[in-house]
């Protein structure tokens, strides 16, 4: 398969020290650079920004993301080059 | 069973490398390239498009979709062919 | 039991071939040919349609749908021909 | 105990047969004669009937109602009598 | 402890046989005999009555209500004296 | 650790007998004497009393509450003198 | 990897005694000083202060927050000093 990609895990494997932006319920974007996750998709990102309307909102340096919120995590070098 | 399909699960096994419509809660819509699922219906997609009202709204590249909300997975050659 | 059916899943395996209507959460409604079914009620139908007040919304075709935004599944010989 | 109901499932148990009124999230009702149920209280229905505002909505015959959507289910001999 | 009641199921035993209050997500209101609970928190009351703003909404009799939707339960004759 | 808590239920454990302030989804408040609690977070309080905007709207005297819809729980020694 | 985390929880196993920001859903945000944690994400906190629009709200002392409605767990010393 493309990519290496066999099963949906994988890709933020290959995701680790990148970074990525992360879409949650209720319209909210973060950009970080992935450091961690685990089978529930809870996300440990470092150099967080709070994204909205393509605006810096917040500044919030390393943070543990719940999983339960989460729509999409992208790499940020295909997704943030796009728009 | 006509096209193979005995189990839900098939039809995503039959549509990876093809193009899928994947529409999520909060009347959202995405289209591309299915490279992995599992069975939580988290999705990898490749070259992914969001649309909105049948317009390109944000192209995202490589993404992880968690299955929590997705509504529904359709091969993009028939789902897009008929509208 | 009358129609054979002792538990819930034996209405949706003779249903299997058959057109069925699907309500979902958001007052959403569909009528495809049942392929397939899990015990997560994740479904796959054939030639769907989305309707909306009794009018095509949008062709389908094959469609996996996720049983969590189900909310009933009716034979579509007993459900379309009343209203 | 009363009516010989040890446990809830026991009410579902001795009301096969028998017409129920289903109340469901999004102040949906719906009326019809209960041929099964299973542990996550997903049902089987006959002749259903949807009500809005004690006026017949729809006319489904036998349906699946998921558990998941369910409020309250009560024998329409007592439910329907009382208004 | 006080009562008794070492684990909640414990009040819900002791109040088996009694008049409760359910309430339920979406501002609903019930009171009934409680005959029966299982771990889920599915109730079965008998002469079960709908309250809105203290009065009669609907009398429903004999009614299996889904734990999913309940915020509490309260012994009647504590719950309803002191409003 | 600080106060002997090494996990989040001993909080709980030690609030036993002891007023706690409880927050639940909705907006809602709830003051009562915390008899006991499981892992589920399901609580039984005792001479509850609900709140709003700081007065009190109810008194519900023993309660069952069901853990799926709180959203936290504090001891009122600590919660309620700051306001 | 950075920071010596591995998997998501280890942030929080490092933020233990620290004060963290935690992101609630319904636009709620606390700021105290964690204590504990658990596999659900349920935490203890002390000195909670509620925020709201950067003001303070309440202040709550020692706190048991649920898991099941937090979006992210910040450690203040990135997260507040950047805003």
């Amino acid at each position: 398969m493309a990519n290496g990609i066999e099963r949906p895990l994988d890709l933020l494997n290959t995701s680790k020290g990148k970074e990525v932006l992360v879409h949650l319920k209720g319209e909210k974007y973060f950009v970080g650079t992935l450091l961690a996750f685990d089978i529930h998709i809870n996300l440990v990102l470092d150099n967080v920004k709070e994204m909205q309307d393509g605006e810096l909102k917040k500044s919030l340096g390393l943070t543990f993301l719940r999983g339960d919120t989460i729509i999409y995590i992208s790499p940020a070098s295909t997704a943030l080059k796009k728009d």
